[in-house]
């Protein structure tokens, strides 16, 4: 295995590469993934017996997630900083050796974990608007695909780390003010460009449009049948995946002086 | 649970909707899924640790497939004809009550299995075509996009069969003599359009630069560049998506009389 390879690279360099237009690149990057696994679990309705529950109590979502959970866990997915599993408890250890990712967060803070809320938020704010009525029986890939757009918006909500991370390097007397002071309000205004937040909810919007059209040889003109409802894409990034972002740098500055 | 309820339905009825546009129609659908899966495994490099052997003799990427196959059979995943796993050899039951698809197939026929040629296809075809060399070290979120790159591969080109089952459905008699002296050659030149295979070819190019283009808010001129080869994912289906999903239809066929 080449899997440790990487160790005697200069991490400390590395870290130090990471700065405000490689997150920027990062979160740009992932909307593509976003927007694609909302596309590929719209093509099944909402499909309400991959929700209900087991003989034994859990639902069924739940025991799929935390099952293919623990067989990442296997190949090594939470050695990675930019993933944090829903079910952390009782994983199994890699069965790989680790590979080393650079340290850039600073320890105290990396262990911000938001992902409960993010849950909640999946299954009962964003499925609802992008899913039909209706029963196909593939409960499988159903479930396949809620687990893709659950690791997509969980790795970029709690990227917001790394965010934190960069912005604080660039500016660390004003941030730790108001860390002593344990102001999120502050913090919250801080981190808030309304210019650039509705930049990022034009360019998914855009995004949806042109992942989700039908593609003919021809080019066609008049009514566009989208896959996913721009519009709504547009509005989760608005109402849900850009302030749990801003949650995470809000709890991540909180400890970055611990 | 509410998985059985489709059993009162008109199953019968049903099965007689599927047509040639209906089939069609479905690997158009495909078509997209396919070229997202391979983008997003396209954003990781070639990652050889992810292929490496465990321990105890067999491949990483062949114990997490196998377990991840598991996982979906406990969701019911195969009781969908169109699903066929790559390790058929004791998967667990499902958890939940079977959902009824109307019966499209062949009973002796809907068995055909070439999922060990599609495994060698994609590992040593496929893959290399369309990632880059190097590691990253996302070992598992690479594996888990290689196991949706093949379900979906293999999703579309065992989908033969259903071709297949339409096309003998609307030409008994002239099938009927090839598959009584199975005549292979004389199948696949009935199953042959050339004309139609081209358009698939500009059609999925087609779809691999609108949905591997960079967006961007403001138009861009110039240089593109796609996050999959376009060229590559038409020379894909030319020679290897298209032909194998032929050869289902051939073995499906001379098993349809049984």
């Amino acid at each position: 295995m080449a899997a440790s390879e990487n160790s005697s690279r200069d991490l400390g360099e590395f870290s130090k590469q990471i700065n405000l237009d490689s997150v920027r690149d990062a979160l740009i990057r992932q909307e593509d993934s976003i927007i694609f696994s909302l596309i590929e679990r719209a093509q099944h309705p909402y499909n309400a017996p991959a929700y209900g529950n087991l003989a034994y109590g859990t639902s069924l979502v739940e025991f799929f997630v935390k099952e293919a959970e623990a067989l990442h866990a296997k190949a090594g997915r939470y050695h990675n900083p930019e993933e944090v599993p829903f079910f952390p408890e009782d994983l199994p250890l890699s069965l790989i050796p680790p590979y080393i990712f650079p340290p850039v967060l600073h320890p105290a803070a990396s262990s911000v974990n938001i992902s409960k809320k993010i849950w909640d938020v999946y299954f009962k704010e964003l499925l609802p608007l992008f899913t039909s009525n209706g029963d196909d029986g593939k409960y499988a890939p159903t479930l396949a695909s809620d687990l893709i757009c659950l690791q997509a918006l969980s790795r970029r909500i709690h990227y917001g780390k790394f965010v934190a991370e960069v912005k604080f390097r660039d500016a660390p007397q004003d941030y730790s003010t108001h860390i002593h002071t344990k102001d999120k309000d502050a913090l919250m205004k801080m981190l808030t460009f309304e210019r650039v937040e509705e930049m990022v909810k034009k360019r998914v919007e855009k995004k949806a449009k042109v992942f989700g059209q039908q593609v003919t040889i021809e080019d066609k003109c008049g009514e566009v049948d989208y896959k996913v409802d721009p519009s709504v894409v547009s509005h989760m990034y608005g109402e849900w995946i850009m302030p749990l972002t801003k949650l995470v740098e809000v709890e991540y500055l909180l400890r970055r002086l611990d």
